[in-house]
């Protein structure tokens, strides 16, 4: 087994600007070996997430470590377990853990989340930022039957699933953001988006009361900043918001950014604003595999993503992410 | 009846800067003749409160009607019945209602509030902030045993209470802010403050950080502004950040002010913001007559507030409380 190797995506410096391809490094190494508790997995599939863009940047305020100069990335993963002397897994289990960017990872047994055979069609499905999306729609901003729902960054991989859970709660209208026409008419069409504003195509706010006459509920924000105000002008009376992604500043370089925020208009209409994170609430991810499956089975639920080919892809998906190229999760094949 | 005279105090013109006495004007009208349905009250005490700043302006997002120009100003006061006709009410029963600033009002019975005699020592009582106070301990920011609680306006009628009934809900440490070190020596010596930082004496987050070295958990801010970032910066996670008022906006002539957030921060470390403001929460006020008069006997709570003597003071009483000149609620004797 030593004698084999495989490939890896370092970092090769910390981004002053834009991603670029300079930024990634594809080194051949030594596939390791697996002392006694460790797993030898080869990895089939991997996802690109915006938060990767934050841990580029050397972040402290993240309870997830950076990625580190000189040493590979990080991030979810599925594959099949190669060997795991001392474990209880078995050669052929298919597995989850966070070490991504690589064609073989070599994980602790506590680390590695041994999957369910059979409860997702697709081993793509785990990769799902379904958890994210669940967790801001039930416990970020409790959608209830008859609201109306604005889902900021809804071509995304955590918004497009959240416009659909929405609905599956019994939202009335959802009402999702995102870059281009295109991207709009798909969530129109394929995923059971009511109306969708888009980025660039005039005011959001206008756009916003336009497609919400009587204001909104609920916002699901993965964005901040314009589309972060725009759903607070418009918020009804007692309107839940849950912020569950920072895209405005992932999507500036990295830079932080602060929205400017009216705070009497918060307590005159007696609205909430609740930060949630999915390390406070893995509890949700098993609840989260079984509604997904089920929304699978019945047609309710569909999970947009796209997939590259070939671990050298990797560096791309991640600027194609960034660029608003895909509609939903994006993925990467190894 | 009908040929006695009283005074009201109307508004001449809305604020373009600073509150002056020119924006009000004491006018000698007669007494008003109550029609059935209808209360006539000898005003004795009415409160002025920050608010009252906001509602000079001509403001729309607060459903709380603003000041008319050339009309008397409102606001909450108590006395006692002169008359009542076709009513339950009786002559020298004590009641409340919100028509203040002048000496004799006549309210709709429905809008009058009879208060059960002998159960606040003073009718002063009556008038204090203490429910906004305990909505925002209670459900706005929801303190429990333990928490580390800041208050911001802590020498304001609101935040005087709020932080005494903070450490009647078992709060362990509770931190105000204030505008002079004379506030803050009361603040912590006759109302059990812990520790106070001084708005003007170094920046609010240092300050902060060292009366609060492991973080706060609860915010009860009535202020925005630096203050409101401050305590996002020093937030442990999970905190929650109860928005009570918006001095920062009051206190800069009426100007509507934004805080600048950053919601990242907010999401990574699962912190609430909450507004709340008393008009969706009146239910509150027969439990806080009950807990105040409890801790009124048992020592446990203070009222601390002010006192004006005679409608024509009632002017500058606002512009004192606009400049922090009072420790706790301001009233004036009618």
């Amino acid at each position: 087994m030593t004698n084999r190797t495989h490939r890896e995506v370092r970092l090769t410096a910390r981004p002053t600007g834009p991603v670029t391809d300079d930024l990634f490094e594809i080194v051949e190494v030594p596939v390791p070996e697996p002392a006694d508790g460790q797993v030898l997995v080869r990895n089939s599939l991997m996802s690109v997430t915006a938060v990767m863009r934050t841990l580029m940047n050397e972040v402290t305020d993240v309870p997830m470590p950076s990625f580190v100069v000189g040493e590979p990335l990080h991030g979810a993963a599925v594959g099949e377990v190669v060997a795991a002397p001392g474990t209880d897994l078995q050669p052929g289990d298919l597995v989850q853990h966070r070490l991504g960017w690589r064609e073989y990872a070599l994980v602790d047994a506590a680390q590695a989340q041994r999957l369910a055979p059979g409860l997702l069609p697709d081993p793509a499905g785990y990769l799902s930022q379904g958890p994210t999306a669940l967790m801001g729609i039930d416990r970020g901003a409790g959608v209830r039957p008859g609201d109306t729902v604005f889902v900021t960054g809804a071509a995304g991989g955590v918004g497009s699933l959240a416009g659909q859970i929405a609905k599956l709660r019994g939202a009335s209208r959802v009402i999702g953001s995102t870059g281009s026409r295109e991207k709009a008419d798909r969530l129109r069409k394929e995923f059971g988006f009511d109306a969708v504003v888009i980025r660039g195509a005039g005011p959001i706010e206008e756009q916003l009361r336009a497609a919400a006459p009587e204001g909104i509920d609920v916002l699901f924000d993965n964005v901040g900043g314009e589309q972060l105000q725009a759903a607070i002008a418009v918020a009804r009376r007692g309107a839940r918001l849950a912020l569950v992604g920072a895209l405005a500043t992932q999507l500036s370089d990295g830079a932080a950014t602060t929205t400017p925020i009216d705070t009497l208009s918060l307590l005159s209409r007696g609205i909430t604003m609740r930060g949630v994170a999915l390390y406070d609430h893995l509890d949700i991810v098993p609840q989260w595999h079984e509604l997904f499956a089920q929304g699978l089975r019945e047609g309710t639920l569909a999970f947009p993503h796209a997939r590259l080919h070939g671990i050298e892809q990797a560096p791309r998906a991640l600027q194609e992410l960034l660029a608003g190229k895909h509609l939903g999760s994006v993925l990467v094949e190894l």
